[in-house]
């Protein structure tokens, strides 16, 4: 019995990935024996060609980019990457060598956070290159970080730089290759980060689809209001110009947004405003004055 | 701050589905605390409009389906569900009906088998809809049913009736609405039966691609021949007067195939072939002649 294309080539790009529960990807599901002493944290995420990246980004950053989104949703929460299933919908005639520098990428990255597949599905599509990610971490029981712990006064604060996603889709539209379209193409997930504030901050998440959209989440799960100074947000170099309207709702930035009373002396971190008591709203100023937005951020739908 | 319109989505139709450790779907990701004394099990699985189900299926039926096909990879390992995570991709335009009868569909399955959801993601789409789920389930350490057991002289047996997937979806084209495109449409996973298979099956899959390409699988993780005698090979009434050639690699069965040297008394399933010494290859036989076939079964690139 030969091969079906299908197996030959999980078998040829993906088994190579497997990890030591993945079982070589041949059996109906993957065994792991979860770490003793730990909770398991989970997040899935899908990206769509077109939608979430561009149809034509290099196939090696497309899985490191959806892998990286996932581990962002692990920082978040404070927790350590322990593994992922992948499952990958192809349009037809999709060439072995997109595959294998698709996979080239993935592998890079499962070397670089430690990590490896546990299992997934291949299919085909007659629509766009479409994939879906479960990610799954550990964390301390009952310490993982939350959205829902912000109390008035706590300070508001933000690791990197904000906006260099939204800017960096625009250049990579342009074709441009410099360090903001790699920005936009491989978001550095903020593990150590959200690792060491846990016990620090009181509430916690990834911002993806805009600092101040993302904001009103913390906010509604906090069940307090928020003041943001947009002039504090911090800018890499090549944002210096841009609006701060447009830093800080565009999407992408995959940094961590959190509240915390005070931070260590020296964390990496930027304060950029305040918890307050009140309605879930979100009161964004720009050298104290109120600063209107058309709109907060992205939505997927 | 309003909530956008794919936050808004979840919270009507996706958040009753949560389960405790999905903490409503409002933070970065779940938590869970896994079982003690038990090993986990895991598999993930995506189906495309038009070519996993057809795009005017039900609604009701289209997560069921996957849910129900990631659930007998849980039985084909002899294993219980746990949870799952599941991420949608929407054709733009899908309506609120569409979505809440899809949810309906899911509740239903919940509460049928006992899992909630922990989390996933909501996404829009220029091409067909697309799913992905994956899911976990526990068994006892070192016990998983797995491919590579079955040794030569081993009984090959399969549970239920296999074709009717194959049929059902030919049915289900026809707009047909009988037991056969239901089969199609909403598989059942052999749960039970994969658990009563722990400590008696050597080797253990799920038909899913085609019996006889499916067979092929089990052979090259055992390292032996099998012997499948097409004629005992059990069909339903509906399927009495088709090819046996249709039935042995059509998709969509859902049965569990598997190795033993006997069966316990009454057990639901029916011999159908021997494994054999010599090389990974399904020798079919019909009445006792050689059966040729075009192909095994299903490859879905």
């Amino acid at each position: 019995v030969t091969l079906p294309p299908e197996f030959a080539l999980i078998a040829r790009h993906f088994r190579p990935l497997a990890g030591a529960g993945g079982l070589d990807l041949t059996d109906d599901a993957a065994l792991l024996t979860p770490p003793p002493g730990r909770e398991l944290v989970l997040a899935a995420d899908a990206m769509v060609a077109g939608v979430h990246f561009l149809p034509d980004d290099p196939p090696e950053t497309i899985g490191r980019k959806l892998l990286r989104v996932n581990l962002s949703d692990l920082a978040a929460m404070g927790a350590d990457p322990l593994a992922y299933l992948m499952t990958v919908a192809l349009p037809h005639g999709t060439g072995d060598d997109w595959l294998a520098a698709f996979a080239q990428g993935l592998a890079a990255d499962q070397a670089e956070y430690g990590l490896a597949v546990l299992g997934g599905d291949t299919v085909g599509t007659p629509g766009p290159l479409t994939l879906s990610l479960t990610i799954l971490g550990t964390v301390e029981p009952g310490r993982a970080l939350r959205r829902g712990g912000a109390r008035p006064g706590d300070g508001l604060f933000v690791t990197g730089t904000i906006g260099d996603g939204v800017l960096g889709l625009a250049a990579a539209r342009r074709g441009e290759a410099g360090s903001l379209a790699t920005r936009y193409r491989l978001p550095t997930p903020r593990l150590a980060e959200g690792r060491a504030l846990l016990g620090v901050a009181t509430a916690c998440m990834d911002v993806s689809d805009g600092l101040v959209q993302d904001l009103g989440h913390i906010c509604r799960a906090s069940g307090c209001g928020a003041v943001l100074h947009a002039e504090r947000v911090p800018r890499s170099a090549p944002a210096e110009g841009a609006p701060v309207a447009t830093l800080i709702t565009g999407g992408d930035d995959y940094e961590l947004l959190f509240a915390a009373p005070a931070l260590p002396e020296g964390f990496p971190a930027t304060r950029i405003g305040v918890f307050v008591e009140g309605p879930a709203e979100v009161t964004v100023l720009d050298g104290g004055a109120p600063l209107t937005l058309a709109r907060p951020g992205w939505s997927h739908i």
